[in-house]
C-alpha cells in the first residue's frame, strides 16, 4: 500500500526507557531498578491528588468533560489570563503539534535551537516543514535573529529552560528578541520545566500574561508533567491570544484529556505546596551532583531544571556509560542521539542519587 | 496571524453535553441529571478495574510505558493477532486521525455513508481531503461500490454497527465488499459497537483475525469506550496488517495512552464477564424502547448497539424534543446536525429509562 510521502522523513521520539522494559529485558526486579531518565518529579504527586482521583474512579466510564471548565477556570486563575487564552493538551507536546499542523506546512521552515526538544522537530516533519538549527549548544538569540532574517521561518521555538541541557535564557532577553519579530511569524515560548527556573532564579522567570500582553504572536507552553508530578496522566497547555487559541482549538480532537487526568491536574493546583516543596528538595540535591562533577572531572551544566546534564570530556562515552548503568538497573538518558557526549540524569530522591553516584562512580575512574 | 488555510474548513465535533455543562447552563442539580446521549455503558466499567486503578494511583508521575506492551499482550491474546498487527490511540478517533494523514492527502478522496460518524469527515478535512457520502441511510454496499468505481478514493469508512443510527451489515456482505477493492484503497471497517452486534447477531460479526488474514487493506477499529465502560479514558485500537501498523505508527505521538488507561485497559479485559453482562442489560432494556415507539407512534431503527434512534416523523422535531427533555435533566442526543430527524438515546439502566419514557411520553402526544 501506498501512503502520504511526509511518512518516509518522520523519524519517532526515543522515550527514555520505561521500567517495565528494563524489567523484561534485563530480568532485574523493579525493585532494585531507579528510573532518572524522563524528568518526572520523584515524590511523585500530592497525596490529595491522589485521593481526587480515587473518589471518582467510577467515573471511568463517563466521558470528559470536553469544555474543562474547571481546568480552565483553575488555569485562568493560576495565570491571570482569560480562559479564551487557554488551550489544554494531552502533554504539551500536542499543542506543539496542533501549533505546526495550524501554523506551518510543507512550506515552511521552523527555528530551532541546535540541541531542543526532540517533538518540534519530529512535528515539523509531519507537515513536511523544513527545520533550521542554530549553532551555538545554548540559545544564542543574536544567532536566532540572524537566522529569522535569513530563512523568515513562520514559526520560531524558544525551549527555556532548555530540554536536555538545563540551561535558561534570561526573561528580559527573550521579550527584546520577541519585540524584533515580525507578528505573522509564531514564537512558541515552551516552559516545561519553567517552575524550577522561576523558584532558582527570578531573572529566568517568564510569565505567560506579560507575554501575551505584550506579543500577539507568542504561544507559551506549560507542562502538569514535570513538577506537578503528573507525567503519566498527559496534561499540557498553550497560553496565547485568542486569535492563535482559536485557531489551535480547530485541530483539537474531541476529549483528549481523560476523565481522571482532568481531575488530577485540578487538585494538583490547588496543591501548591507540595510542588514547591519538591521543587526545593531538587535543588538542594542538584548541589551533590554538582559536587560530584567537580570530584570526577566531568562537566554539569548550570540546570533550571529537575535534571542535570553531564558533559562526559574525551575520557569516557556516553552510550557506553549510560549501557553500563542500565545492567545495573539506573536507567539515565544517554545525549549522543542529540549530538552531545554526555547523560542527561534526573534529580531524584536523596537515596536514588546514592545509588546514581554510587553505581557511576567506578565508571568515572579514568581522571 | 495568518493560518493554514485548510483550518477555514474544519468544523468541530459536537459531543453530547456533558453533566457538567447542564449543571451550569440549567441550575439542575447533578443527580437530577441523566445523561443517555455519548452510549457509554450505564454499569460503568468493572468493578475490578476501578481497584485496579486505585492500586496504581501513586504512579501517576510516571511516564506510561509507551511500547504499551501488557495492553497489546493482552488484545493479541484476545483477537488472536501478533503485537505487530496492533496499534493503540487515544480512542480509536486517533487511529481514524493517524490513518487519514498517512493515506489521504488535498487530493485524495474519502468515501463514507451519508450518515455515520462525524469525526470521519473531520478528520478528512484536516488533510484537505474530499469527502465523498452515499445517498441511502444505511450502508448500501452496492452504492459505496458503484461510488468507489466513480471517485476512486483512497479512504472507505464502514461503519458497523453504524453510529449515530445503530444499524449493522451482514459479515459476509462486508467481505464480499473489500474483496472487490483494490488493494491500495485503505478500508476502515469502524467496530466501536461490534461487541453488541456479535452478542445479537453472530451474522453481523467481524473478526478483526479474519478480515486481516484475508486483506491487506483493511484496518479494523476498536474501542474500550462503549462496551468496556471506559469512555473517560480514551483508548482504542486498530488491527491491521504489519505495513499498514508500521506507517500508522509513524504518526502516533509518543505517550498517547495515560498510565492509568492502559492499567485500566488491562484490567477490563480480563473482566468479560462484566462486560457481556452489561450487553446483556442493555438489549433486554432496548425492547422496552421498541415497545415504546410502537406505543407512541414514531419509528425505533433496529440497533446492534447500546443506543436506540428515535425517528420523530412528520409531528415531532427532534431539536425542540431534546430541548425539552435537557430542560428536564434528561441529555439525548439530537439528530438534526445528521440531516435526520431523530434523537438518538443510549440505552440506560431500567431507572434511567424508565425516567426517559416518563419524560417524553407528555412531548409526544399528537398521534
Amino acid at each position: 500500500m501506498k501512503f502520504n510521502s511526509e511518512l518516509e522523513n518522520i523519524r519517532t521520539y526515543e522515550a527514555g526507557k520505561p521500567i517495565e522494559l528494563v524489567v523484561r529485558e534485563y530480568g532485574i526486579e523493579p525493585k532494585d531498578i531507579i528510573k532518572l531518565a524522563s524528568n518526572e518529579n520523584p515524590y511523585g504527586c500530592s497525596p490529595k491528588v491522589q485521593e481526587a482521583v480515587k473518589r471518582i474512579v467510577d467515573r471511568m466510564s463517563l466521558y470528559p468533560d470536553d469544555s474543562m471548565y474547571r481546568l480552565k477556570e483553575g488555569l485562568s486563575r493560576r495565570f491571570d489570563v482569560d480562559e479564551n487564552e487557554i488551550i489544554i493538551g494531552a502533554g504539551s507536546d500536542q499543542v506543539i503539534e496542533f501549533a505546526l499542523h495550524a501554523k506551518a506546512n510543507a512550506k515552511s521552515k521552523v527555528l530551532i535551537n541546535s540541541i531542543t526538544f526532540a517533538m518540534y522537530e519530529i512535528y515539523a516533519r509531519h507537515v513536511g516543514a523544513e527545520v533550521i538549527r542554530t549553532d551555538s549548544r545554548a540559545h544564542d538569540l543574536d544567532e536566532f535573529y540572524k537566522l529569522y532574517l535569513e530563512y523568515k521561518p513562520s514559526i520560531i521555538f524558544l525551549c527555556t529552560p532548555n530540554n536536555p541541557t538545563g540551561e535558561s535564557i534570561d526573561a528580559a532577553s527573550v521579550r527584546e528578541f520577541i519585540a524584533k519579530i515580525d507578528s505573522d511569524t509564531l514564537v512558541i515560548v515552551d516552559g516545561a520545566y519553567m517552575e524550577y527556573a522561576r523558584y532558582k532564579d527570578a531573572n529566568k522567570a517568564l510569565m505567560p500574561k506579560e507575554l501575551i500582553d505584550e506579543f500577539e504572536n507568542v504561544l507559551y507552553l506549560g507542562t502538569f508533567s514535570k513538577a506537578y508530578g503528573l507525567g503519566g496522566m498527559r496534561i499540557g497547555y498553550g497560553i496565547a491570544s485568542r486569535e492563535i487559541i482559536a485557531a489551535l482549538y480547530k485541530l483539537r480532537p474531541p476529549f483528549n484529556i481523560t476523565t481522571l487526568s482532568l481531575e488530577a491536574a485540578c487538585a494538583a493546583l490547588e496543591d501548591e505546596e507540595f510542588v514547591q516543596n519538591s521543587i526545593a528538595k531538587s535543588f538542594e540535591e542538584m548541589d551533590r551532583y554538582e559536587v560530584f562533577a567537580k570530584e570526577v572531572g566531568i562537566g554539569a551544566i548550570e540546570s533550571y531544571t529537575n535534571f542535570v546534564t553531564l558533559c562526559l570530556g574525551d575520557n569516557y562515552n556516553s552510550s557506553e556509560i549510560s549501557q553500563s548503568l542500565l545492567k545495573k538497573g539506573m536507567i539515565v538518558r544517554d545525549l549522543s542521539g542529540y549530538g552531545i557526549n554526555a547523560i542527561r540524569v534526573t534529580i531524584g530522591k536523596p537515596s536514588e542519587n546514592d545509588r546514581f553516584f554510587k553505581l557511576v562512580r567506578p565508571l568515572l575512574n579514568r581522571k
